[in-house]
């Protein structure tokens, strides 16, 4: 897409740094990490989100990640890793090019990658899952 | 695995709120959400992490969060969704037992699921990139 970031990035219109390339995606490092090494997962032509992408990309996208996650807990001995992936502006997503976030984390790094708990009903649960329910 | 909370929710051993099952997975509502209809994609098989499993079956867990979240947005009419895998203590993982968390969002629901954005120079940028190159 014409005016999107994350389409001159993957197809190299931008330099920027990548840590690996295929047919394809792009892997390049976040300029603003969570941690040093957090990189995105950007597949080389342009899908806004989940619900945008194929099924064949989408999970070429995710042994990517787990490719992308080996090489950082060989390379950096980092103690885990988050694979997140947003949608949506009220998910976080900032630019619409879908995105995998991998990032190595370290016991005690002082990011707190996560959510505030709720507490459902068993009553509510049983609403929910007659609602969302499916074959 | 004997006692694995996950392998027994998957299994069916332990009764839960499912909402999707097929031969590899089982599809969970977690009962602490994030918002109501957070679900939990369990394979039926015991992976620890994303270290662990097979590429076949992530792949596949990728594709169906795809489906839940497509559902969610269809039912809940959410206006956003995470998609997010933790992977060891250190990334907040407390159910060592792989799964993927597929959160609803809303505009201004309270929720933040992020990071502390860190700024790299461009030297250690290009470093990094030394380092973590793969082919």
């Amino acid at each position: 897409m014409e005016d999107c970031i994350f389409c001159k990035l993957a197809n190299g219109i931008f330099e920027t740094n990548v840590i690996y390339e295929d047919d394809t995606f792009t892997v390049i490092l976040d300029v603003s990490p969570a941690n040093p090494g957090h990189a995105l997962i950007l597949p080389k032509q342009h899908f806004a989100n989940v619900f945008e992408i194929d099924d064949s990309t989408l999970a070429k996208a995710m042994v990517l990640a787990k490719k992308v996650a080996s090489r950082m807990k060989d390379v950096l001995k980092c103690d885990g890793v988050n694979i997140v992936q947003n949608n949506g502006e009220a998910a976080g997503q900032t630019v619409m090019h879908y995105h995998l976030h991998v990032i190595p984390r370290y016991v005690n790094d002082g990011q707190k990658i996560g959510w505030k708990p709720g507490k459902e009903s068993e009553e509510a649960l049983k609403d929910m899952r007659a609602k969302l329910a499916f074959k």
